[in-house]
């Protein structure tokens, strides 16, 4: 059995191994994790054996493995998204109330949208952002908020790099996508009909901190749901609350 | 520089590294990391530099470090913890709408109780019971719920072992704790007085499958507030909605 050479490789692994469970698959077996991972399968297995020894994966009835408590524990304790979830579950409820569809809360991380909540109806039109999921910052409302409020070198690196259609009406020209920012930053809020589903339009405004944007917070409804603006401004009075939430969270934790 | 001898004890270096982030020390320097995680200098501050560039910690504008969104990312993607708390938010909310105190949601994990989410009204009592945290399994009603429905052997080691008091009236007699038990089972939820805070009351019940208990559906409430029975009445429709959520989660998983 090969020793690691390193610390750092050692982790590389861990984070393809992790990387390979996802929501759909959320069992897979050593074999399934080698190969979805591109290691060798002794590697892969002696890996996934230390990390179920030490609870960052979980050993099911039928020999399946899935990603630990122990781990979700670990990553939720300390992390921004517990305490921008908290704050924003509250505002989020109440908007989610009025609109009755899809109400999410997303953040800017390595150049992309992660979604960190969002609160669903059982009958709401499609929407393929997901917890903990990730979608291009072009593609998607709460992503062109966020890109609107990044630093401009966030903003350079994504107008000059690939700006793949996710959907029949997602922007994929850079001088659109400038256009489209500019818009943002005047309105206070963006709307993507059709960026992604045909049948829906996301809406989303940015969670202000300062002159930074920290967050978007939007909503997904039918591409015949509404008037923007009305929903904009319900929007913007729930990300009004969700950065207020956030100072009084900084304040308890400094007094 | 040392290399490692073997993957496994980077991985218990990377969970104690881990775990010396929580909810009060979210962003630590290298020093503080190396303390608390009881680990020589250098070894930690390689090991953060490792963790930093694979995204799972991350370094903030004044050189502390905290745990990374991807690292957050990669845990709840494919966690129990997701399906059951995207089952769990709608019926909780409408508990919580109804008590407007706290409404909880806790697994067993290794002995323990661990709470996986947590709707809490601003000026609701005292309840020290946090998301990804943990409390000893006799020391809550959620904890006794999930130890009236656990696998005998687990019922054994609790039982046997050390009973510590968290409240003033916490039960810490091993017999007494056996019949607090019969009595969940036979009632179907459980109710907590003092356990933890003389003022609050805990009440519990449990999230079955089949036979199983799963999770434990609870509220902390005031010490006078209203008549358990009521409140577990409102608690076991919820768990009963959170329990058809689960299998209709399943059941489009193998759809």
């Amino acid at each position: 059995m090969a020793n690691s050479r390193s610390g750092d490789s050692v982790i590389d692994r861990l984070v393809r191994v992790l990387a390979t469970f996802d929501r759909d698959e959320r069992v897979l077996t050593p074999t399934e994790i080698a190969r979805r991972a591109e290691l060798p399968a002794s590697t892969a297995h002696r890996l996934v054996g230390d990390l179920t020894a030490a609870g960052l994966l979980e050993r099911d009835e039928e020999g399946g493995y899935r990603v630990g408590l122990r781990l979700w524990e670990l990553a939720t304790r300390g992390s921004r998204a517990l305490g921008l979830r908290e704050a924003a579950i509250p505002p989020m409820e109440r908007v989610q109330a009025r609109v009755r569809q899809h109400t999410q809360l997303a953040v800017l991380d390595g150049d992309e949208t992660l979604f960190v909540e969002r609160l669903s109806h059982p009958e709401a039109v499609g929407n393929i952002a997901q917890i903990a999921g990730r979608l291009p910052l072009h593609a998607s409302s709460s992503g062109l908020v966020l890109l609107a409020f990044a630093p401009a070198d966030v903003v350079e690196r994504v107008v000059a790099g690939a700006l793949p259609a996710l959907g029949p009406e997602t922007i994929t020209d850079a001088a659109a996508l400038r256009r489209k920012l500019a818009e943002v930053r005047r309105l206070g809020y963006a709307v993507a009909p059709g960026s992604i589903e045909a049948v829906a339009t996301g809406i989303a405004v940015p969670v202000r901190e300062g002159r930074d944007g920290i967050a978007a917070l939007g909503v997904v409804l039918p591409r015949d749901a509404g008037d923007p603006l009305r929903v904009a401004t319900v929007l913007a009075a729930g990300a009004h609350e969700i950065a207020e939430a956030l100072a009084a969270q900084r304040s308890r934790s400094m007094g």
